[in-house]
């Protein structure tokens, strides 16, 4: 759930700040609005994220918030890659010998 | 592509040895035959392993090799995940602030 890559992108900047804005988010991560909201749908009904709809002035905007949950995925998610990263340096390791 | 994560998985044990076996790889990456068919598939199409079939002893085996071009994916696959880790990393530390 979690690995998948957008999903990923996702948490991560929503772990960067308090909350994050849909159209900052969609820029980032250079998806349509539709994409956008299927993946924060996936996360908001895994209880990862939080998504609020509310008013700039007049417009409509939607903030996402990542929540402890979701914070704790995504420190599980690091802390799997950081295992495959030092699994494939050590292999690089191992070739130059 | 190669972000999907099991695809990712399987570069990474193919980069360790010269050769995979297919058994090898699905007890590894805890997948069904046809699962890991799938996606080796996917990864022979788009150049990044190649897949053998021969024989040990009496019995069937399946081979597999990353290619210079899959080492190259593998690579750079890593240095997009690092960057993702180091921004995660920076977020922690300005939490901690």
């Amino acid at each position: 759930m979690v690995h998948q890559r957008v999903r990923l992108g996702i948490l991560t900047i929503a772990h960067e700040a308090r909350r994050v804005e849909f159209g900052y988010l969609r820029g980032q991560l250079e998806l349509t609005a539709g994409n956008l909201s299927q993946h924060l749908t996936v996360l908001e009904t895994a209880g990862l994220v939080e998504v609020e709809k509310g008013y700039a002035g007049r417009r409509g905007r939607t903030w996402i918030t990542l929540t402890a949950a979701g914070n704790t995925a995504l420190a599980e998610e690091i802390g799997r890659l950081k295992q495959l990263i030092a699994r494939v340096d050590a292999a690089e390791t191992g070739e130059s010998g």
